[in-house]
Order: C-alpha cells, then structure tokens, then sequence
C-alpha cells in the first residue's frame, strides 16, 4: 500500500508518534482493536481529535468496533518510515553529544547514529563507545559514504547554525537542534528543537504559579 | 517590583524564555534597546506577538525606541524566577539520568542537581560526577532536606507513572519526563515532556515529505 501522498499537519504528525506507541503497547498485550474512545482514556486526547487524525490517513474506525491494532499500528509504522533504519549523525561530541550516542545507542529503535563528529582537535580520533569521533570539515565527504538522512546539533549555541548549514549541505533533511538558540534552515529541510534549559526555565516559572508559598512569597516584597 | 500576579499562559511563558535568551546577548553585545521588529528578525515571532506577551507583564516599549535591554532582562529574569538557584533532583541514574547529570552540571545555569536517585542495588552508593546515587526509596525522607522543587523522570516507561506519583508526594512542584510514555500529576504540578525518541520519530515522517527522491521511492512501490 502507497504512502497517503495528503501532507499531515505537523501537530498530527506529533500525535501519531503517540497514537503509535499506544498501539505498540496494545499490541503486545494481545489486544485487538481500540475505540478512540479507550484511546482518548490513555493519551488524555479526544476522541473527536484521533479519529479527525487517523482520517487524514485514510483510516476509519468501525463503529462499535474500533480500530484493528495489528492493521493501524503497520500503518503508522509505514508511514511514518519507522519500518526501515533511519540514519542519523551528530555533530558535537561533548558531554550531550556523548550522552546522546550512549543513550540512543542503546534505545531499541530504527534509528541508527553512524557517525559523530567534532571540531575538536583533542577529541578527533578518540573513541566514542563503538564510534570513532570524526572531524566536522571532512562531513560533506563523509555523509556521501554515510548517507544519514537526520543531523542533530549538539554543539553550542554560537556554533549551531554553523553546523545546520553544513548539515543541510552535506544531504541532511531533518535537524533535531539541542542548542539553546534559535537556527534557521532553507525550505525543505525539516527542524525540531529540543532546548533543556527553556524547559527548565518554564518549569522554574511554573513552579512559582502552580503551589503558592504564601509566607516565603510575602517574606520577599 | 513584585511579580505580576495574572497567570501568564503556556504558550507564552514558552515564548518568554525565548525573549530572555536574546536579551542576555544584546546586553552581553551592550545594546541597550531592542524594538519588537528587531526582536521579531532574530526570533521569527512576529511583533505583534511579542508586544502582546511582553504587555502581560506590564511591559510596553516605548514608540520609536523600543524596550530597555537591561530593564526588560531584570523583569523577565525576576518573573521566571531565575535570579535565585532553583534546586533539581533526577530519578533514573542510567544512561540518560547520568548524560543530564553531566550536562546540566556544567552548565553555567540557576539549576543545581541536588540529588540523583535510583532503585538499582548495585548502582545506589556510587559516585555520578560528585553526587553519591540514592536509594529511591528514599526520596521522600531525603527531599525534606534537599528541598528540591524540580523533579526530572530519567526511568524506563513502565516506571514512569510510579516515579512520577513519588516526586510529587515529595514535594515535587514542576516535573521533566524524559521517559517515552504519559504521566499524570494532580492539578498543582507543573508537568513538561522531553521525549526524544518521538521527536525524532517525528523527523522520520517529515523527512518523507520534505524533499521527495523520485527514483528511490518510486522503486519501492
């Protein structure tokens, strides 16, 4: 069965990775079909709203039945290109970058990291678990070998447009950003953007708006 | 200056963060006003948006001149309460519990990891950087002393909920999951979800539809 040619909303596309989870869980606990219904019970999504995105896919739940696990779940699986390995490079073997190759590595998933790369001159050459750390200038050469298709930035913020634009010139067409700054790429080339520092810096809001401490709170004015 | 006392929406508080990182730079580059057009160029907000999220916080830039950098870095600064230390303990001393004990201890942030916590036996003593890792079931005892208020979930999935319900009767107030599943937390906790495994399922599907390779997927059908 062809891909649905239909461009998804990228919001979709979020919820389908975590309808496809759901469904990986189901169907290794041998059930067979789901309401939206029952789903909207284990995502906190609504039903109206799964069944709205699982019609973008051309896929419709029988009333009173559900959706068949087995048949969604490979359907996801399909398109979202997770039934065949996913290459991946990282660029920036510090202490993410390293945490990044040690914890993906190990993760049971289609996604392979086939290269890491640094302009560190100390770090060139040394080995990282199974991956020697190659250097950044030679990544047009390389990835012509390596053929990833998804860069991730690990470097930092001053850096990291520098390394999207040699990405995006070396053949990758997904970034996944972990620099705390904002990069820009060229229509085409899909970017995420993971930021642990604005995370925690919208909690550390948060926290002061969710449990008041009214003494503490007091105590400062 | 107290807080402002109105609840600034999710959506915004997100942006904030955003507005606080630029600030730091044009102060640390000694700029010392910024109009929203400006901010607009570097960040890709429209201005519109930034007038109306800085307006939550009473802040309006003056006609032809813009916002004070130094001003506006000390309001944003205060309101996200990152003018005082904020204290983190982390669940899961595995590979990924362990990369973000080693990247956010280096990073020169308010965030201080206080404590790591796991319930693996032959991990519990051990030095990580230099931190010894606790027993986690003792969170509850050791966090009245440690006085942590941000919780961050490095366990595996299916000890996500379980990890999560423990930080929040330990005081918890905002919560970081990195584990690749939903959790819930009462009203009260402040909840984000960093989940690396679905942000690069996500790049898998976009990748597909970003820069189409006629040959290759034409010779898969």
């Amino acid at each position: 069965m062809a891909p649905t040619s239909a461009r998804v909303p990228e919001p979709t596309v979020a919820r389908l990775s975590l309808y496809l989870r759901l469904l990986r869980r189901l169907a290794a606990a041998g059930v067979g079909t789901v309401s939206s219904a029952q789903m909207e019970a284990q995502l906190g999504i609504t039903s109206a709203q799964i069944r709205k995105d699982l019609s973008h896919l051309g896929e419709f739940g029988r009333p009173g039945i559900g959706y068949d696990v087995e048949h969604l779940l490979g359907r996801l699986t399909e398109i979202m290109q997770l039934d065949r390995e996913q290459r991946v490079v990282i660029v920036g073997a510090g202490n993410l970058g390293s945490a990044l190759v040690g914890y993906l590595g190990f993760a049971n998933t289609v996604f392979r990291i086939v290269g890491i790369f640094d302009n560190n001159f100390s770090k060139i050459g040394r080995m990282l678990w199974s991956l020697e750390i190659l250097d950044v200038q030679r990544l047009l050469e390389i990835n012509a070998e390596l053929r990833a298709s998804i860069g991730l930035i690990a470097v930092p913020a001053e850096a990291a447009q520098e390394v999207a634009d040699l990405l995006v010139k070396a053949g990758i067409r997904a970034i996944l950003n972990f620099a705390p700054t904002v990069v820009t790429v060229p229509a085409g080339v899909a970017l995420r953007h993971v930021d642990l520092t604005r995370e925690l810096e919208i909690l550390s809001y948060l926290v002061s708006r969710t449990a008041p401490e009214p003494q503490s709170a007091r105590a400062r004015q």
